[in-house]
């Protein structure tokens, strides 16, 4: 597995022994190529991990695509992935609470700790945050990493390491759910976009508590997943500028209720202004899926029933609830991963592929 | 004047007495008329107040040109006002901590109690409001009104039946506050618009503690009533579509700061982008002044930011911390008052004009 | 005396009509007559409801062994009961949402909605609440009564009326598990106390989403009935004053986390210290069972770890969603129903006596 | 960099340049020792501080006389003080907001940011705190100290050093504000013992927009001092078992309403009985001054009015904050600085005498 690369002289890399440490480079647009990847030094808090499953996130296809995101632009090679879970392989000399040989999923995002925010107690809005592959942090698709053993949550028994790479997306639909105030009171919630985003977003209500979830799409194969998971109604809607009146009404009828919280899996001024139009007064719309920046919305008619709207960065806290919802049985990730690949070249270039077109393809995942 | 007694003859106002009940009655587009006003019977829990203080809202005179606003249309003759404040001349058989004499501001709306937003703790967002001069029921620019007591909220001494009128929308500053949550842990609140709105926002943002409150309208005049009511920077910006980014910036500078909270009293894709774009991660935009309902607006960049945005619709609970800033000293809104009439036709129209007119009038009082 | 059922003459309405309306009476210390009561007459709001099922509760007892609990004093007769349900028999004019024959849960409080804590949100602290069998209001044991149709809810064809009448005791643990934050992040709660407070206790937090809840008592009969009711431990204590640490370390070994919630239904010094001492720091107490004023209780330690102590007044805002819980089947309150009564002079007090001894009771109910 | 100073012999202390860093030690019971104090090195984040003002504290007094507090025991002898403020001397490596020559607060606690009281946005509750003077952390009443940049908060040119110092206190009166809800809307609060902490309680109570604070204790030279900080109402109660109703009845009538929040900074069993049921149906009582562990106080009455208990430990993000306050001029700590000492060894004797002995002392200050 993973031996490649250049001819190592000396100096054993970071990692110790013969082998190299080998990771997904992401070096321009639409070329991504294993390569070295030269770990740092174990700091004392830190724990190097040997990943053993990598999913693909629809960010790392838009970088790979576009070698941007809004303004975080990839200038140098970069390695790509940040939904992972791994073995621990080796611990810092201050770190007591892992052990080599402990199954873990990784949080990707090393937050400050200085900043307001971070002190405030919200350290995904971290002024300073060094994340799995947002340039120029690299990422985790690779043999090894080195990362605070903090950011490492230690898997049960019963939760495989897929699962674990799983925690990561879920986290999205966690932190979505938590914002948006879902719980076991809520009555209904709706679901715009039946993509991986929205499917945890799914998963994470329900776990939550909402006694239904509607889910709107405009593919019949991704509502018919989303059925799948537990979706107590699955509606078809149109692309086009339709009557969105219209559209709310079937919404409510399908689940025979008005809408408590709307999580817009989607990102387009369609969507939202769904979302906004089908949730109660006195509800709640959470922007999860981000598309165009500018929106034209009936935000008023909203405002003015005090539907709140919010959105989210990120996530915080998340991976303890996400084990322990994987743990119980009340998430279940494994109907999401679709397409399993090696970790040789071709393989990753053809799991790009696969992610990129979506269809039937709805998490991708590297077993490494 | 209000002699009041029961024994009276013939078509005799509810009221009872020689006088007959005059109020002002928006009888058609462009047209009041002050007629007379026949008032419903006293039950137990009511009072009946003699008007001393009618304020003129954005509203009536929106009613006056439209005779609608949204879907609220004024099929039949209204009695027109709901900024009052008035002294209670009878007291239905249950009320007890009121009595004739008392100098009362009253809160405009009777919302039903029964409906799940009334018991829920959001009775402004009730299914079944009953609000003074929203059709099809009167509004309180009469001589009397007969209201239920419990609305009805007693002035100390050291507050003016004037500022009891102006508790109405002073309540829509506090309510604003309240669902922005400014507070004193609030560093800087920008105020987009120096209207009446906009000043009582400004207003209750400082009662609430908020530190430095930038205000920013496209009129001097205007900017110079916020700077004389405790502004501490006040920003002349361009109606045109110009440059967010470099507005904002603009701003930012004035105030010294970055803005947490943004209020945003205009209404139009412009100002709420402006609002959106200008307020912190972690922050919070509430939408009071509300206008076209499709607003064009950089939605994702503050749902990214984890900028909520939440609306209000009119107020709950006000009165008494209204009262209570009037009384302490924490808000002076006597210099909002411009304009005084008396309650006479000609009188009436005139006041109308001027109200909206704008300029210099931000506050026309009526003196009956 | 209660003929009750359907088979009754002629259109014979209970107001009125040649039935008359029967009611088991508090007359004197453990005395209870069942004889004649008058319903007052159907205001425009309110329904009369044919009661079908009546649960006995503590407080039922405890006025009936004292006449009085606290400073509510029974100094008239005063019928008893307040945990019912029943059938519409008849509605007011302006009732909308009921009509004659359908099966409805009654909340038996009734508050002013004019005092501050109605209209900010908190009507359960109302300064003026009518609650059945509060003295000097009367209660529901009756073969009929007139409340308000607000406060009676419909129930779902899968719900029983005795599931209707289990709505009351259930919302004492919907609004201690409110109070207390129990919600999907909630790792494990602890309940002291396994009489009916603390099983409903139970059931409302793991319908609140909480992942594991132990209950302890010093009775194995009740702790079996707990385990019975998805209790995830049980942990016999003893009523002694026993070393409060060595118990701590006891129930958090059987559940085996750290306590994020303790609700204590016990009331006494002893159990209320042992809730402060297990819950984690930053954690949450809730007093729901409430029996000596004066506790002496290590009140300081927890004060330092930051768990707050919060208490419950009844309840607010609780049956739709405890019909929700009944008809989904997140909750199952039927076990919690051991015996069961008619309505005869024998009965009730027999029911009365069964109540009182506890033992095996957990619900007495009477079908009318 | 670091000349100054009183005649420094040999031993280059590892601040560099010729003098060495001189602290205060207790050495034993009723024994502080000035002597060397090696500072650690400087990290890249961290800051060497010369110290200018550093206040004594009740803990402080507590450590000299017992050794102990709580389960924290002096075993090996302890650099005291952590109420300071200095100036920068020099910064390390990474820091960058930061520079010499800056005048600075120092928030006296280290958390690890690793645990889930840190990730989860209450780092006060850390596992892992390091705490200057708690043992085994040294304090910082010394020459320099060696501290984190991110807890040294750069002071405005109008507050002066010692008003810096008074940060600490300051913190645990806002601390106590922020847990019991304190704001714009809070009416009336209580605040118990007029010591230290119930008089940094007043000042913040006002700071946070309460409208009237009332503040009761056993000394009447404390309520002057009460009355003079700008206390509505100073009540003169007796430490012993009276009347908790009538002493209840006395301060609100000395307030004029009822109590919405109280601030008990006494500790002892009869303040809490008198802030339990002093404060309102709905209100909250803060636990601030810790006395004794056990306390025999009416719980349950508070708790059947939903009076929520909470108690603090120290404080969380408070700084900035607090020297908004200082410098904004909504708190004055001047009158509180009551007495002031240089550093021998004599003078420290001195000072933690009249300290000890309370009466006027109120806060007494080193300058160093």
């Amino acid at each position: 597995m993973g031996k490649g690369g250049k001819g190592t002289e000396a100096a054993a890399p970071a990692v110790a022994g013969e082998e190299e440490n080998m990771a997904a480079w992401l070096v321009a647009k639409n070329t991504l190529k294993i390569m070295p990847f030269k770990l740092p030094p174990l700091g004392p808090h830190d724990v190097r991990v040997r990943m053993k499953a990598v999913g693909i996130c629809g960010s790392d296809v838009h970088y790979l695509r576009e070698m941007r995101i809004a303004h975080f632009v990839v200038k140098e090679p970069m390695v790509i992935g940040h939904e992972c879970a791994g073995v621990i392989e080796e611990v810092g000399a201050a770190v007591t609470h892992l052990s080599a040989g402990d199954r873990v999923a990784l949080e990707p995002g090393i937050s400050c700790w200085r900043c307001r925010h971070c002190r405030g107690g919200r350290y995904n809005l971290c002024d300073d945050m060094k994340f799995f592959a947002t340039p120029p942090v690299h990422g985790s698709l690779a043999n090894q990493v080195v990362h605070p053993a903090d950011l490492c949550f230690k898997l049960p028994d019963n939760v495989s390491l897929e699962e674990g790479a799983m925690c990561e997306p879920l986290s999205v639909g966690v932190h979505a759910c938590r914002r948006a105030g879902v719980g076991p009171e809520t009555g209904a919630v709706l679901v715009l976009g039946a993509g991986p985003i929205g499917l945890v977003a799914l998963l994470a209500a329900k776990a939550f508590g909402a006694r239904r979830v509607a889910v709107v799409d405009v593919d019949e194969h991704r509502l018919a997943v989303a059925a799948s998971l537990g979706a107590d109604a699955a509606v078809r809607v149109s692309p086009d500028a339709a009557d969105v009146g219209e559209e709310v009404a079937r919404i409510q009828a399908a689940i025979g209720s008005e809408i408590d919280v709307s999580l817009d899996c989607a990102g387009f001024s369609k969507t939202v202004a769904t979302a906004l139009e089908a949730t109660r007064p006195g509800g709640r719309v959470c922007l999860v899926g981000l598309g165009h920046n500018e929106m034209t919305v009936p935000l008023t008619s909203a405002a003015i029933r005090e539907v709140d709207v919010v959105g989210i960065f990120r996530y915080k806290d998340t991976w303890p609830l996400c084990i322990e919802f994987l743990r119980s049985g009340k998430v279940d990730v494994k109907p999401l991963i679709t397409h399993r690949f090696g970790f040789s070249q071709r393989e990753v270039e053809e799991a790009f592929e696969v992610s990129a077109r979506g269809r039937d393809a709805i998490k991708v995942m590297f077993n490494l």
